[in-house]
């Protein structure tokens, strides 16, 4: 079978402002471009939220990797420095969902609080997108991969090219840089790149099946009335994402040490557990199912 | 010896507004009041930063917690929202370096990113603070001091009273609560609320000595011509604060894998290991000395 080749591969860095090991790698490859040139195609990288970064903030006024729904991209009424910058990076690497698109593959980087690792987030049900989860997922034993559909669907700077998806490394802080998980995030994209020059070559067989964790959903702090939070994840479930929860297992606890168990209706994984930037959306973790996908 | 009593403790949470552990606790401590109510003094628990807080930023305009000096406090120029805060706190538990002073004890509630366990951040070269951070270290096998001349002198919230301390406990991210360093914070002040109680009966003999970690110098990151930070912390230094780095230690790897070494001239501890807030400080560890301090 003969398949379409990769032509353009965009890399965005500094989505979030103060997420910086996507910020200073993308610096790093701008300025040093010959790690991520390969033959056979075209590698875009992109500094994105360069203002927020300077700021040391996740965003401006609007979260940008909520910002990509088409709805958005083309209402004129939405000015906002997010607003503006999503509209530009369609420019750049889109248009999304056209057939002159300008990216054939999108490598979003982020960083999180929650204990994640190495972990890929998908929200594209593309096989060009699973065929590279499949082949990293061989690669780096440590990689998990998480298939999102959370707040809002399609809202994602990855969703601006034809096929990608985030990648999520953890813990970490806002504003603060990891050397040991700036390098595996480095690794792992440099592999992506490879596997791109062996997939232009037809050179790779890939396993048409990876284990992933499929959302099923959000799970909220405790809150009073007035929507303060009335109690914290429990020691037993910070940093332990990827793993499981049986019900009955110890979720939060509240400030005077009442503890609130998860209350089923089936053990599940905890995913995004305690991450910084949650609060204000309204979750404390994520709770998937652990599952063979084939595609 | 007959010794003044202690009338008057403040307890400031949420000087930083996206250290969450200090501002949820003081919120706490607000509605369950009797968890700090002792028979012998008054304590006043004060959340501090409740803009900050709300936006999850260290500071509106500037940093609270190096506001406090005097000449700070009575320039009326100065009209940021820390401005006017230093001085509505200077008026509450101040009024500073006054014989008419409203608080004996202030103990100021921080978390840093930095993996410093529980410790205390000790600038004042007073009697009670000593006494109070002895009593404490006998209770607290994990409790480390760090006694701080960093960047700037006397503009500690916790100089507003004629005693006190800052509270630092980590590895946390801003923005996060962790249940762990929660309790351990709440079970530390409560502890030294006791201490009080006992001094105030001359119910209690103190060690007078106690081992500290005395401020040397700041070390910033390696930045190039234009300021950018060109290298990261080590792995090897990374989480190992309160531990000690010897002359050939790697302190800092740039982007491409180069190791910069600590190159002396004498062993030290390091501190503040890559802390998120100070970044922008221009520091990326501080170095100590390791040393029995009698008092």
């Amino acid at each position: 079978m003969t398949q379409k080749k990769i032509e353009k591969v965009a890399i965005i860095g500094g989505t979030h402002g103060n997420e910086f090991i996507g910020s200073y790698l993308s610096q790093y490859w701008i300025k040093n471009p010959e790690t991520v040139q390969r033959e056979s195609f075209d590698t875009k990288i992109i500094f994105a939220n360069q203002k927020a970064f300077k700021e040391v903030r996740r965003y401006i006024d609007r979260d940008l990797n909520r910002t990509c729904t088409i709805a958005d991209l083309y209402n004129e009424e939405l000015m906002g420095h997010e607003d503006n910058l999503a509209k530009e990076l369609n420019q750049i690497i889109g248009p999304k969902d056209r057939d002159d698109i300008n990216s054939d593959f999108v490598i979003d980087l982020h960083t999180t609080t929650a204990n994640m690792g190495l972990s890929l987030v998908i929200s594209q049900a593309n096989e060009l997108t699973w065929k590279a989860a499949s082949y990293l997922s061989q690669k780096f034993s440590d990689l998990n991969i998480y298939r999102w559909k959370g707040d809002e669907e399609d809202a994602f700077v990855d969703s601006l090219g034809s096929a990608g998806f985030a990648i999520e490394v953890g813990a970490v802080p806002q504003g603060v840089l990891r050397a040991d998980l700036f390098f595996k995030t480095k690794a792992l994209v440099e592999s992506l790149l490879d596997f791109f020059e062996l997939y232009n070559q037809n050179n790779i067989e890939i396993e048409k099946s990876v284990i992933i964790y499929e959302h099923v959903k959000l799970v909220d702090f405790p809150r009073d009335d007035e929507g303060n939070i009335t109690a914290m994840v429990h020691p037993e479930r910070q940093d332990m994402d990827f793993n499981e929860i049986k019900i009955g297992d110890p979720l939060f606890i509240t400030f005077d040490g009442r503890i609130v168990k998860y209350d089923g209706p089936e053990e599940m994984y905890g995913i995004f557990i305690n991450e910084a930037a949650y609060y204000e959306k309204g979750f404390a973790l994520c709770l998937a199912k652990k599952e063979l996908f084939s595609f």
